[in-house]
């Protein structure tokens, strides 16, 4: 996701405050409460214009959703479409997903969201990519033992890294499908990349991995 | 791979004593004794007609090859092509994948080699794929410490199904392809079934995987 600025994008944030979190670490260790019930939480790094969690968030009434997205111009389109369908699960984070040991106690999250992710194809960029091990290692923490991280992508060499930084640190794959639109698995909601890509006749690759063997 | 009887396969397979090595357990924990050297070992389990492995030991004759068929039908014609090339370093076991603890000893061998298997694609048939766990357990025990399983397949359920087993037994996937001929792996040898399905356009995949972390 590149950045750019959209005039006027901060300052209407700000006017959904329970929409768009403000100081999301003051929440740490008590999403329930913002929540208002004790459903598992789902957080998607790196959201985009949410066209994903707010269709799970439809979807799925008994699951809470949390957003993060450091880009504020794509996440206003996110919050348009949230002020829209006005569900009570579904909140967004504007801040880098870097930070999340400060905005989620340990275990508190139940599944990782990742999807069709910034691919940082040079070598150099590596820890930038949302599945290298400096990231999983953040997303372990959060997660309870049960916890899992989904993940989805267009991108063929991104997926073959992937597999690789999630078998490398000890995780088990599961739900493995490399062609997805062509697979069995029910129940997916399509992200806006998503249906670009696969609408030109693309495979879409998808994986979920946890931590503790099933 | 189905069997077939062929008339005078195991007859012929006796006079060549010195490429099908008859009563493998003889030489458990001595297999650089029938070699002649203090060279790595690499095997092939479901060799098939051979061309996989007299091409890679026609390569690298710095590393001994050892191919199990346990059909005779099939193992005659690796058989008589290796007749023809005649590589010191390359023989055949006429026996059963399942059997191989009986044949090397622990950490004996220094990959395994698993290419095109039959994908025993009914959900029943799991135990007989050559990447459940059941092999797994076998190929730990055979392998050295910094042994490697090397897989390529071309069907797409096959592999779903092995990037599950190898890293929910615990193994580490590298260099995976997804599309292993438009990929940078150099140095890959064809087999027969490779050969075919790559002409029809169809995408071969491919990863290595080891039991501690590189």
């Amino acid at each position: 996701m590149r950045l750019r600025n959209k005039p006027g994008a901060k300052e209407k944030m700000n006017e959904y405050p329970h929409i768009i979190i403000q100081n999301p670490s003051q929440h740490k260790g008590k999403w329930n409460k913002l929540f208002n019930n004790n459903n598992p939480i789902h957080v998607e790094v790196g959201t985009g214009k949410g066209q994903f969690l707010i269709g799970m968030s439809k979807l799925h009434p008994e699951v809470n959703y949390i957003g993060i997205e450091k880009y504020d111009s794509v996440l206003i389109t996110a919050l348009e479409r949230a002020i829209e369908t006005n569900q009570d699960n579904l909140k967004f984070l504007n801040e880098d997903v870097s930070e999340i040991l400060d905005f989620f106690e340990e275990g508190e999250i139940d599944r990782v969201f990742i999807n069709f992710t910034d691919p940082w194809p040079k070598n150099r960029h590596e820890k930038r990519r949302l599945t290298y091990k400096g990231f999983l290692k953040l997303y372990e923490e959060i997660l309870n033992e049960k916890g899992e991280i989904h993940f989805k992508t267009d991108n063929q060499g991104l997926f073959e890294y992937s597999l690789e930084s999630l078998s490398g640190y000890g995780m088990s794959l599961h739900n493995v499908s490399l062609d997805l639109h062509k697979s069995k698995i029910e129940g997916n909601v399509m992200t806006e990349y998503e249906e670009k890509f696969s609408r030109k006749g693309m495979r879409i690759y998808r994986c979920e991995a946890s931590f503790k063997s099933k």
